[in-house]
């Protein structure tokens, strides 16, 4: 196998679920975890989702061949213009970064030509409302989406560098994952809609009611399963949402300001039939409901 | 035992839920039930929710000790105004409706004196985006909160209605709810926010998304567990929904209009540090969040 020695940089939720996945699906060489928590990485240590704790990331990544990148955007962005630098060409650099159109532009002339290292944006589309290495879970990813959204001009990577790519493709699979390739631009607007979206109309709700209902007993006792869903995503920390909105604005924006206009609409029509209209277009996005009556 | 002979008025998912719920937990008496869908009451029966399909639901009525009525909130308004002629003031309606001010606004004088039928509005905060007999389930209400929200001047109610209002109540804890009473007004004002806002943000966010994407199997491929459960009462049906928007409409807009202030507030400032407030506030109302940077 080309992958034997793999850095996981940022030993939280996504990168101890990982290590762990490796592990259980067979992997068999050496992983090595870093975190700037160092309880993190000490976490991680005591779950085997690595097996060193590395002294320093960047010289731990110069000796592995694959070095998975995971944190919130602009760490992953450092990571990559740093690791440019120390890589060779045999190399692969693979993240589970949120948004991706901006690791491609600003990693660009630095990765992916034959005597510079490899670079494979990822993004599996799992996760958990808590973070940390704690909460870590070697079926995190089964079932789930893994996205890749290979940067262009990516075809010039060194052979080893893709061999090394298409065995850590397969490795994804191996964890249960199905992939779907996407252009990094059409994966930050589906992810706008899809991921991005529902997590800040969940802050913005939870947000709203603590604001509104501060200590109210009845409202937090009555609120069931609609409520408990709408708002789980309120609980996320907003460490690792601030660089989502920084690096996917626009297209979050734009997300928003679709959804308070729809807002706006239903509650204008509120009495009127076209009420219905909405319910129907719901219905057809959730299809399954037994129509009664 | 006061009630021997109850009437399930609507036997779709919450009536035979309740009807299997009576009979998991002891009830020894007759149910009879009725739906205006005949395939529903057939259902409820083979599931044993109830023993007997009733005729004629009025006359049905007329001959229990307990009136369950489930449905949409106007079907249960006609049926307080048709039964209030019929019933004797030894006998209990009860109902499982969303929206309750209404209720007592409209049948003021008709119940709950005397020598009238008594009435105990009710709700159990518990349901599925699927409805109908089907899909019931002895359990639904186990851990779930059940409202009661009695009308101004029930306090003169006949003492054998009120003997079977205990009776009930004693019912519902033991399908494992617990009970809480609210005033009908302040009930209608939190659950505008807590049940019915859930609810037409996950409509207006289904139809958004059915209406942009219409044919995008990408989109529905890479929507997790986040876009699953924001997304899930989309596939509530209209019917259920249209009277509680008609009769909670003051409140719910509210609530919307509420929503729709806070999501531009969050979408002006993605890339401030007024995001971060946002995001503790919304962990304050979820606490149980790892802080993990």
């Amino acid at each position: 196998m080309a992958i034997e020695r793999i850095a996981i940089l940022g030993a939280g939720l996504i990168g101890s679920s990982t290590g762990m996945a490796l592990r259980r699906n067979g992997f068999s060489g050496t992983i090595v975890g870093w975190d700037r928590d160092h309880a993190q990485a000490a976490i991680a240590l005591s779950l085997a989702a690595i097996d060193v704790v590395a002294e320093e990331p960047l010289t731990a990544a110069a000796e592995c061949d694959l070095i998975l990148l995971c944190g919130p955007v602009f760490s992953i962005l450092e990571w990559l213009e740093q690791l440019a630098t120390i890589l060779q060409p045999h190399q692969l650099v693979t993240d589970v970064g949120s948004v991706k159109r901006i690791l491609c532009e600003r990693t660009t002339g630095q990765y992916n030509q034959a005597d510079q290292p490899g670079f494979l944006p990822g993004h599996p589309m799992a996760g958990k409302e808590v973070g940390g290495a704690a909460n870590a879970d070697a079926e995190l990813f089964r079932g789930a989406v893994w996205l890749f959204t290979e940067c262009a001009g990516s075809s010039s990577m060194s052979s080893e560098a893709r061999e090394k790519a298409s065995e850590w493709r397969a490795w994804v699979q191996k964890f249960g994952s199905r992939i779907l390739d996407l252009d990094p631009e059409r994966h930050d607007e589906l992810c706008a809609w899809v991921s991005h979206l529902p997590q800040f109309v969940s802050t913005a709700l939870s947000a709203l009611l603590e604001d509104r209902f501060p200590h109210d007993e009845d409202l937090r006792a009555i609120g069931g399963r609609a409520l408990r869903e709408m708002t789980r995503l309120g609980a996320s920390p907003y460490s690792m949402w601030r660089d989502i909105a920084h690096t996917n604005s626009e297209a979050v924006s734009a997300a928003l300001l679709a959804l308070e206009q729809r807002l706006t609409h239903l509650r204008e029509h509120l009495k009127t039939p076209e009420l219905r209209d909405e319910f129907d277009l719901a219905n057809r996005f959730r299809p399954g409901a037994v129509k009664k009556p």
